[in-house]
């Protein structure tokens, strides 16, 4: 069975539509912080990428590849806080604001850098939100 | 524990570099066929409340809200096709081009379409991509 | 003298940075709430003339175009939101997240509707962040 | 009067939101020189923090940013050409298109260079094209 | 031999730079008014196909695309006018101003309409261009 | 005559729709490998110039716009593989899978280099897709 697979069955499990959520502006009730994830996972292997490599050619475009990734971070950050989580979801999670804030902050800050902490930090504060997100899915 | 950390737990378990693909041109390795997934549930839950409403404004805005997912779809698969997929796989999987080929096509029909029954065929050729995907990650 | 000379001048006695704000990632310092303003009268116009008309053509692009005008309005505000404001801001401006919480899901709203009462509160909110905006600047 | 005409009398007599115009292809009506204003405002200080920065990364950065802001500057000014000015405004302006051709052609001109003059003679270009875009408002 | 062997076998007769044209903002010398025409071959069609129908998803899809392929010609043929087209082409075609702001006008127009004699228009006056642009390539 | 007009008699000598072919997924049936050529040819000309430059500013900028120009290869060669290709088209040049990988891979290879091998290596490929796409239209 694969991994995908596993993950559909253990989802099912916890709650009916946690697979499924918004993220278009039907609204269509797709959303899933995943996709931030992905290109922040991006972020942090063209840093490693640019640290290992000698080329300039590669490193220079490993800059404009990070803030193209980093802009699609906020982008789907940016979705996430302003059309998924609702009043009633400030009401049990009252950092929300400020969480996203420092998130989107620090997806600006890995456009101007190649610290791999920052990759890290950013990575670190994703996942917080899909804590968030996850409560708000059970 | 999230769900989001459950699954992390298990992709680690399985394999090391499995939730770390390639989906830039730098390219920077990190690849996802659930970024195609996810803009093919949407376009299956837009289908669903285009059938359940009778709202004209919603029903025209369901349809331009359907093509661009269904593109982004398109877009996903193509790159997981052509940047992810090397010369051995096809060794292993002889029938990757026809699936993606199938797949993409799917989602361009996707477009033209109300039908409930093409959005779970979507999704159903992106499950196959993806059961290819993660024996290749093993 | 021009009324954009006029709206300089009035700019200039004020403070001196005020016509020059950042808006991209660099950051160039170049920011501007008019940018989310003028896609927001667009909003405006457009369900004004969509009202006015009975060409189903004109109203079906009345549509989608309203979309696009409203995803821009999003943008420009998220942009503000993370990149112009600074800790510092929030402890003068403490509702600083809610009013960009409500003023993009008003432009999220916005898409949904052709009912103009919504357009003329997203130009409302997008006015009070304005005068936030100039307060910081002054 | 136009309708348009007496907004932007109201306008001036408030003093506060002073620009009101058309730049979709309903069209809508709202169109602005500003917008086209405000991204070369950002061209002109990534010039400046350009020449003031000795970090590698910060300045291949610079040009690619750059690069974006000028495409965007000679878009906003494409659609005023085209779409705001219309044939009678030809009449009273005769070197109307030799002015867009030299702005735009002067924003292509910026993305080649890091020499600041370039950003102001661009400024310049806009503002006289503003000035134009003001009579034909009155 | 393929037709498109064919035509570069003719173009290399006539003239060496005539299918290496600049389009991109390097600039890179590589222009192509076919690029313009051929998406003004498909509001053509989409008109046609328009008519053709009745299927009112169809229908609707077809307005939107319209409006995408229509603002596509613009863009190409702004960048013809600002990028390819120098000072001393204009002395030799002094109307070269007014024929790109009547078919980038008529670009305009075809997202209005239905009408396939507009879409005829547009084709005409891109050929018009075509002309010009063949002579300055001889 | 211009040699747009010569190339349209010579393909209307040949076969009707062969210069009217589908791009977008109304389907409207508008195809040209050539949008693919121009920006492959484009490639071809930044390689040249970036090694004819020793300006730093011109060499950053040639990378970033020679990525731009290869993922436009890219998109319009997977539109045509995906869109206009049918399968009874597969059964008679059974290679053609193979082929469109084998171009949107050296697409993606030209982002990495300055070799100019990799341009021309992509352009004989496009031409060998286009000698396929001629077949199909007589």
């Amino acid at each position: 069975m694969s991994l995908f697979s596993r993950l559909l069955e253990i989802v099912d499990r916890v709650s009916e539509p946690s697979v499924v959520h918004a993220h278009c502006d039907l609204p269509c009730g797709v959303y899933n912080p995943l996709q931030a994830r992905i290109e922040a996972e991006s972020i942090q292997k063209i840093i490693q990428k640019y640290h290992d490599s000698n080329d300039q050619v590669f490193r220079d475009r490993a800059l404009f590849i990070k803030d193209e990734r980093a802009e699609l971070v906020k982008h789907h950050l940016w979705v996430l806080w302003t059309d998924y989580f609702k009043p009633p979801h400030l009401e049990h999670f009252p950092n929300l604001h400020d969480l996203f804030w420092r998130a989107t902050k620090k997806a600006g800050e890995s456009k101007h850098t190649v610290e791999p902490q920052v990759a890290q930090e950013l990575l670190d504060l994703i996942d917080e939100i899909d804590g968030v997100y996850q409560k708000t899915q059970s």
